[in-house]
């Protein structure tokens, strides 16, 4: 019999359970051609005694190889090695017995997209200051998986796999289209919409299509860098426009467009990343005027627009007389959880029909039980429901917040009560610095998901804490201020 | 009072519900300032009696108005529009009542991903045939679901959000580090990993990375058509090389080795799309010599992996002995459902991290959850108990549609059993036009997915059919062909 002791080496202290190393080891073998197909097993009791483990466990890793073909069980418990092994020309691997790690050895070039972004492990930290997410425990998630797990348990498999989806289920669209007209009085039908995998692959599409002129386009100064980003790949040049209390500076563009070609003006209208302004009416009508005039599109990122508290939101441009040269950009993630990936484009139908066709070829399309479960709820209301009932919870977690900071940190800071969204944009005086005080706050294990160093100033996403997390969490800030202060 | 009469119609032959006619005419009448702040409505009652409807309707549009803060109700029940109206200047608006259709009106120039798929109503169809998707009835969509439900339903909001799962989640890239390593003799780390939006999404991200080179990319002839596509739009010069019966012709291969520049081979080894040939073991060997020789990178799309029924599948080339230069790019799309959009690409940990950056633009990441919930049933062997099933269930597919062909259209076709897959390559003599067959059938309402007219040919996919499905099927297509020889 085959010395399995030999090949089977058990480490209590691996993650990796015993029944799970076993059925490795014996792999690992086959593949070395140690074990030759055919070699008969030991039954799963001798097993068991030779390597010192429960008998179960060996039953459990000789399933496990029986799973995945490994091994042949033949009804009165004959175990062997499977005749029909997937070998690749084992004598070629003998050669070089060890896997060379599978690392940083690509020796050709590839475009390179950027600083790659290093994430720093979640569990170091306690707590989390997020730029604007909506707060996952209101959320109707549970809801919209119910009716999810109710779509995919339809039987009917074949006329539905004969869909194509690229551009979204028509049942979504449908519900979508009346749902802008009803909240954003924006007139569209289902063709004018795309349903994507979240604003952000609406702003990746959209850019595209739109960037690759090589004529400039005009982003806010700060911008939400997302956006920077994807311009920047495309190799679009980017004109920084200055943001006031009012929003963007379009006498600027104007200026501009007066001496330039612009293709694109991408605009934040609804509580903008990351300083929360709105664009004000009078700059609304004047960039529409001036988009006409110079012939340029206008990416309209409203991503926020659901949330709106003391102040009347505005329309959005999409919704007004306009020449056919706007993108609205819109999602469900703020609404309902950030991992569920639903956002939407609305533009001219055959900017969408381009738009799809360049989604299908990036990843075919989305998930549509997900997109035909949040039809239903917007049909039913739940999603309505929902918003009004986050509004109002909102709503008090920003007075709160304002109130705390206010007392606690006065003198330090500077705000403005943003009129709705899910974040505040806190300005530090000069005497704090905000890389600072972040690796003070870092240390004490509060990580700040989005600070601009050179506006001194961070957001405070306030919709995902209670008021008690509130509180702390403003408490922590100034604790760290008064130990920034004691040292310096 | 206002002559609500005026403004509301009601038709009963709309699908919009009469509850939604009655509030979107009230938000029309407000925003064309028809309707000004502060006006009272009727009460439900009053209401109901003036446009001769039932109460509750009434209450229900009431409700919904009151949800958009279009109207404001008063504790004992006297309602009015709202101050604080979602108005943008109104007067402006008045100027030009009727908003356009939002509608090819564009007329900034944009890139064109190319012709526009115009996809025909699914309706229109009783039968599909499609070009070899799971069974979604046999898939364990319902237990992902659940496990879904349960990780949405854990209340930790922060610190989950303070993660980075553009990679993807850490506990599906572990998971899928060690399922790769046990079916397939990968042996990567976590890090190797990137979790994409399908299998489409790593063919599109590889693409944009190696391609930009203007160098030359081989793949075969014929091809799976979306990876030509996204070569196609990223102007890199495509080679075709010869299929046959061992897969992709290498030797042709070394040979424009050796008079030109080439930067990456795309190879699907396993059940080729569409002639579902699998690449022998001797021409993976000089292949990955060729790799290493003429430095060029092979995507290796490995989609169909899982299922392997008569012979022994063979190991990935991304298992062997390699360079480096081995993007391997597999899905769960192909066991789950076609709806659930995950797949992986495994690459050298540079390569890897670049790609997730590129991922970060398009689309920020997936749905953190649903890795996470496939995470679990790999981990509880779920994964591999279905897979088991399943195989065993297409196997009998596979035969089954075998044996039907050659009973019924031996004389017509021509085709050879495919080792795994979901898949059947079926060939038509020159009696029989397969674009005429396809509009034979299409009259009878049966459609199908993937025809090529060159190689007069088009892929049965068998898997998610049911063995009396198929029966009716392949019935179907002996009364078009004996119709066809008919009218011939």
């Amino acid at each position: 019999m085959f010395p399995f002791e030999t090949i089977i080496t058990i480490d209590r202290n691996l993650k990796l359970p015993v029944y799970r190393q076993i059925a490795v080891n014996i792999i690992q073998a086959v593949r070395n051609g140690v074990l030759k197909p055919g070699t008969p097993l030991l039954s799963t009791r001798e097993m068991a005694s030779l390597l010192n483990v429960h008998r179960k466990t060996v039953i459990a890793a000789y399933d496990e190889l029986n799973a995945q073909d490994w091994i042949t069980i033949i009804p009165r418990k004959q175990v062997h090695i499977s005749e029909k092994i997937p070998l690749l020309n084992p004598q070629k691997w003998e050669k070089e017995k060890q896997i060379p790690p599978y690392q940083n050895s690509l020796n050709i070039p590839f475009v390179e997209v950027g600083p790659i972004t290093t994430p720093q492990p979640t569990d170091s930290f306690h707590w989390f200051i997020d730029d604007g997410r909506p707060d996952i425990r209101l959320s109707p998630i549970s809801s919209l998986l119910k009716t999810y797990r109710l779509l995919a348990a339809r039987k009917s498999v074949s006329k539905k796999t004969a869909q194509d989806n690229t551009q979204g289920t028509i049942r979504l669209r449908i519900e979508l289209a009346n749902y802008l007209s009803e909240t954003r009085g924006i007139n569209i039908s289902e063709e004018n919409l795309l349903i994507t995998h979240g604003a952000q692959m609406s702003i990746y599409l959209g850019a595209c299509l739109l960037a690759a002129q090589k004529t400039s386009v005009i982003v806010g100064k700060p911008n939400y860098p997302m956006a920077n980003k994807v311009f920047n790949q495309l190799n679009a040049p980017l004109v920084e426009v200055a943001m006031d209390s009012d929003g963007l500076d379009v006498d600027r563009i104007e200026r501009l467009c007066q001496k330039t070609k612009i293709s694109v003006v991408y605009v934040i209208p609804h509580h903008h990343y990351p300083t929360t302004v709105t664009l004000s009416v009078e700059r609304r009508i004047k960039l529409l005027e001036l988009s006409k005039r110079y012939n340029f599109v206008i990416i309209e990122d409203d991503y926020d627009y659901d949330y709106h508290y003391s102040s009347s939101p505005y329309l959005p441009l999409a919704s007004a007389q306009h020449y056919g040269n706007i993108i609205y950009i819109g999602s469900f993630s703020k609404v309902l959880d950030p991992a569920v990936r639903i956002g939407f484009m609305v533009a001219p139908t055959n900017f969408i029909a381009q738009a799809t066709e360049l989604r299908r070829l990036i990843d075919i399309g989305g998930d549509m039980y997900m997109q035909d479960a949040l039809a239903v709820l917007i049909q039913e209301r739940e999603i309505s429901r929902h918003l009004k009932k986050a509004k109002k919870v909102y709503h008090q977690r920003r007075d709160r917040l304002a109130h705390l900071l206010q007392q606690a940190l006065g003198s330090h800071v500077s705000f403005s009560i943003p009129s709705g969204g899910m974040a505040m944009w806190i300005r530090f005086h000069s005497t704090i610095d905000i890389q600072e005080l972040a690796e003070t706050l870092a240390k004490n294990k509060l990580k700040i998901g989005c600070i601009d160093k050179t506006e001194n100033a961070f957001r405070f996403g306030f919709a995902s804490m209670e008021e008690q997390e509130l509180e702390e969490t403003v408490d922590q800030i100034k604790q760290a201020i008064e130990q920034l202060i004691q040292t310096n």
